[in-house]
């Protein structure tokens, strides 16, 4: 995928795990929700929140998303979560892998859509802000 | 406290308990925020997401709570919650009781404030409107 | 997919859902790993924390999902799951499909792997008991 | 409270938050868990995953708390939680501060039991070993 990436560190907890003693699986999708928020705020130099002003945005619901699971994590493990982006027109695809200690634990690719309120505080898809893309090229 | 009581039957989940195969106590709190919810969709009629066009509201959210944890519950417990609501004027206190099989395993007090959206957009505390109240009354 | 199918109604929770105020899709997520274990038990008649006991059987871990998001939810939607597997030797398959008033709104296909533990506390993959292929043949 | 304290930083997530856009208060009890785990990783210098095999132990369940919410807190703000410990016999009292900027968001107080397996694997409290005792003295 795209050229452009990063990286984030997360630490599982005891209240991600199940009785099984490893991570219950929706946490990895918060996880990766997070951590695509962490890549665009490490190409936009603003959080999420603050791109609600900053730019033409509602948001970038899921469209899409598949994920596989290789090997287990469990509390107290420090993961590596790499992130990277290709964007369309109005939608883009991120891929993470999340690795502990080196290994490939999980992989996920992810659809998002660009989303703006219309007049009607309805939401619809929009293009990406070339003000935005910019950003991920420069990075 | 107060005469109007709910009770609502609840599936402890795989995904809600801990390495030690018990419930993760903070998804207490979310049963208990479920159990609020449901204890006005019963008196009201609506569901919390209806009451938001049909009053002056903007939400309820929580100022104080203590909770009690007597014996744990784990994944494929039914659990039982009777609730029971006080007013105050802007705020209303609610108290919760959890049990299986008949057993006390946890209770909760918590004390909320109505609110409003005011002119700006923000949040304000607002006594609960008369016809809320009149509702628990009647209930 | 398979013949064996079971439905679920889930309320959609205000702790749900987003600031977008639709539902954060990890919590689809949570919904369907609850829909997965309700299949099992309309087919065996007895919940997952019983299975373990009665069942060489040490979980179901993911090892694969897809999934596709059609229209949103949000809190105080009823939405129903409608589950059916396939089984293979030792995995097996579901699939998910989440409506509102008849409109899909999100499907999800996930392929598990039966577990046991060996006589080191290891868990490994292992063949599905034909006891328990036995009940769903007969649903 | 005690002497022992431990300051930890958290990033409010997007996931966090509810329709209000503002943190979902059974958040804050997950952060005040992990709170607990890193004032105990500080002071023993291992994490809750490795004090199962290092010590005695076999968990902290919850049996009481109460808390408290000043200020909403929402995605993107960087909180800070304060945490003290005061130790009991076989059980532990910690105090959390939860600020944002310097201004108290959340406080909350929780008592927990230590407990070990006993020879039938059933739980049951427990004086707090020494060994760890010391570890916070020490700090």
């Amino acid at each position: 995928m795209g050229a452009f990436t990063n990286t984030t560190t997360v630490r599982i907890r005891w209240g991600d795990c199940d009785p099984a003693g490893i991570i219950f699986y929706p946490r990895y999708f918060e996880i990766f929700d997070n951590a695509t928020a962490a890549l665009f705020e490490r190409a936009l130099g603003i959080t999420k929140f603050e791109m609600f002003s900053a730019y033409e945005f509602a948001g970038w619901p899921l469209v899409q998303t598949q994920a596989r699971f290789f090997k287990p994590t469990r509390f107290g493990d420090d993961v590596t979560v790499d992130s990277s982006i290709a964007f369309g027109r109005s939608s883009f695809e991120v891929e993470h892998r999340l690795s502990l200690a080196g290994d490939l634990c999980a992989e996920c690719r992810e659809k998002r859509v660009w989303i703006v309120r219309d007049a009607h505080n309805a939401i619809k898809s929009h293009p990406i802000p070339e003000v935005v893309r910019a950003k991920f090229k420069a990075g």
